[in-house]
């Protein structure tokens, strides 16, 4: 399994790509910069839907579905968000395909095109405001709190399974509200959902803040952010949540009617994550023997592999690591049993170590007689004998154990690459020869956060929340000038 | 609510849009042909897709995700397919948009044609047999058990809400098997996932059986089908399921080494349902007051109101509700507590009724003095004080007794509409005059089932599963001609 199999030190972009293909998540497609998520990748998927719309449903949402196809003409309503979306899009100018009268196959129907161009959503604040606006008339229609799970396409040049597609699998949060700050503030409560998510599902520490305006998205007022360290040192945005204001409002001329009867335009967020996220907890905690998955997220917490050497063994092997699993599933763990005959179980365990199994049994005649079973973690790669005994708490116990394990492996890291850098040349030193978040005063201006970028590929991933608030004496590492407080840069993906 | 609501009999077609529109399900876009699926339309649909995914995982499918792109020239490669499919599509020519240079907005960037036109898939066969090739060497790699839950689009000329959608929403099964048999098995069963789903969850009986040559699926050797009735007498295929044979096998050249190492083509299925179940859900139970849900599939199976005069019976009485509430939840029953302030009782009644919610509780001040509740079912809109206690074994009694009244309901209305005709007088009698299942007698040929389709609009929905098996002496309606038995004719949706 893990043959040919590169480590992160000596090729870490190679080594989750070869994570990503032969644990068996994803691979490209006939269709440039589309990906087909094959079923161990989707399964991933499938966990963290469950959870986040949980999270969603308790924090008061519903979903919704809405067009994927959007007016070209839509993506001009609003100033600032057709700088940034109307670019990079599938756009769809016909409807209908015939064949070639002069035998040349199929071709595009000339006469089947459309008036205006539709658009394959990039995102879906434009489609969806222009939908409120016929939701909305009273505050007694707000807030609206709806979520959509779709796919949607960015036609993006450069492309890297789940970090970076054409296509992509995310959910969109789109609300409308009656005033400024309950709008504020359920952009700020969307964020520290995701970060919940991250941090407890995912295993993975995240950095909140606020982007600077230069990296806000297109439309919006205020865009709040997790950012997290992958293994290489550099950043990954794990999740946003958006203030927009009024801008979608007024670009859709979504008003209501207050309580004091005034004629208003609504108040918006929007906040999405996306497959993305695979990319990310892949990077987390993976190895040089391949993928390794937090127990809440694993579409197997368990793999039970039987061990025999003839028909008889089996038989009996078999029976005993059935009624195992059963006992496993009985008390709310993930199991597979890994029964099939024709694979050896050397195959077998290099597998599922290389898919990121948390736990593995391995059953054999001899524990059969002495009431054992070997027990292997993933996380740490060590493995030991144990009774049988009350094996589903000791199970339990051990998924909770490793959930932690890696949360605060992943802290330590973290915590191990962030800097201080007080001078341009120690910045640009831990930049180029560290990595890692490096937190520093800056002048608060887009220019400078530019330059900094253009000299040393890094980019300023956030403000911290209590930015401003809580200032500390400093001056710009770049330009000298007076700061309102730290804050971080990092290469990123 | 049910204010200028039509009914039945005035205006079938109004009716049923009027439900789509009160009941806030779905309405149009600012796109031709494609819906916004409102919360509680979405609702049902997240409760249909619970159901159905896990009755594929329980039998042995998993899920994965393909593209929403397909290259043109993938259409052309199974000879039948691409005379079904390569019609009415979605054709992306272009990758980006730009800002017009002559002042004249966002247009196509001239310059971003894509070299092969890209389709937004109105299904997914060749995708994803184009991928299988990679996935399948040997008999060790099957069988693939595999479904998709996504979006497809079909540039449909005259659309209705849920019914006939340019996109809709549904699950594709696609499956890759050894032998012929097994691939034949999987097909029947899928059929019997469907009406087991559509009979126990929507409470709509159905007729299982096979299509016709002329119906069948554009690539499939067989397609099964589930068809009901609507309250109109027309016949809704409510899913089918393919043999595909070896046709994309060939098409794609995916072939395995046998167990007895000889090189062949995999066998083929595949299945779906659509969001136009939804559609389905709504004709068959509803009335005229309203939308009818089954309990199995309502978003709230019970509403809670509160009923009171002013602020002091207020507190007292919401207090109770919320605990009914609590009581009713902690007993797996999804219920809503529908404590606006804004909105009088019989404002909330009306909306909940029409909405379809099963049953409704009323609690006043003297039900808390007489500890008793009025408790309303939605099927036959009867009412009744009853006794508090030991609510919650009641509402789960009642609540299957309502599915089990929706189910006989429906089918002593489909038993009392299905006919048997056995002359072409009759035949054309009950297909104008009464409409419903008509079954009849047909010499098997294309010919006759199309002349049929042109003199009454009434279609061969399918021939039963044991037709030819089991004959009945009888001759052709239409023809005279010998006849195998009788097979199912309706006007359909």
């Amino acid at each position: 399994m893990a043959k040919n199999f590169v480590t992160r030190d000596e090729d870490y972009s190679q080594w989750y790509n070869d994570i990503v293909i032969k644990a068996d998540m994803a691979e490209t497609s006939a269709v440039r910069g589309c990906m087909v998520i094959k079923p161990y990748g989707y399964a991933i998927w499938e966990m963290m839907q469950a959870a986040l719309d949980k999270m969603f449903k308790d924090t008061g949402h519903v979903n919704a579905y809405f067009p994927l196809f959007i007016p070209k003409s839509f993506f001009s309503k609003e100033a600032n968000h057709v700088k940034g979306f109307a670019k990079e899009c599938a756009v769809v100018t016909h409807y209908r395909l015939k064949n070639d009268e002069n035998g040349g196959g199929i071709i595009v129907d000339p006469d089947a095109k459309l008036e205006e161009e539709l658009i394959v959503r990039p995102t879906s604040e434009t489609i969806i405001w222009d939908t409120y606006r016929k939701w909305v008339q009273s505050y007694r229609d707000l807030p609206l709190l709806i979520n959509q799970w779709a796919n949607v396409v960015r036609w993006e040049m450069r492309t890297r399974l789940f970090l970076r597609t054409a296509e992509f699998l995310w959910q969109e949060g789109h609300t409308a509200h009656a005033t400024k700050i309950e709008a504020e503030q359920e952009a700020r409560k969307m964020l520290d959902v995701y970060a919940e998510f991250v941090e407890n599902f995912m295993a993975l520490p995240v950095r909140r803040g606020v982007k600077s305006e230069n990296e806000r998205f297109a439309g919006a007022e205020n865009t709040y952010c997790i950012e997290a360290l992958m293994q290489d040192g550099k950043a990954l945005q794990a999740g946003t949540s958006h203030f927009l204001g009024q801008n979608f409002a007024k670009a859709f001329d979504v008003k209501f009617l207050s309580k004091e009867n005034k004629l208003e335009y609504v108040w918006a967020t929007s906040w999405g994550v996306s497959t993305r996220l695979i990319g990310a907890l892949i990077m987390a905690h993976s190895d040089d023997s391949g993928l390794v998955l937090p127990p809440k997220l694993a579409p197997f917490q368990v793999v039970i592999i039987p061990i025999y050497r003839d028909d008889e063994q089996m038989l009996s092997v078999v029976q005993s690591a059935k009624k195992l699993k059963d006992l496993l599933v009985k008390h709310g763990i993930r199991v597979k049993l890994d029964d099939r005959d024709t694979q050896k179980p050397g195959f077998k365990f290099a597998e599922h170590e290389f898919k990121g199994v948390p736990i593995r049994l391995a059953l054999g005649p001899r524990d059969l007689e002495n009431n054992t079973v070997e027990i292997a973690r993933r996380d740490t790669l060590t493995k030991e004998i144990i009774s049988i005994d009350g094996i589903e708490n000791i199970v339990i116990d051990l998924l909770n154990t490793i959930q932690s394990n890696l949360f605060n492996k992943a802290l330590k890291f973290r915590d191990e690459n962030t800097y201080e850098a007080n001078s341009w040349d120690e910045f640009k030193d831990i930049i180029e020869n560290k990595g890692g978040f490096v937190s520093a005063h800056w002048d608060g201006t887009s220019e400078t956060e530019l330059k900094i970028k253009e000299e040393t590929k890094a980019t300023l991933r956030l403000l911290p929340l209590d930015y401003g608030e809580n200032e500390e004496a400093g001056k710009c590492i770049f330009t000298g000038k007076p700061s309102k407080g730290r804050v971080l840069f990092a290469k990123a993906y």
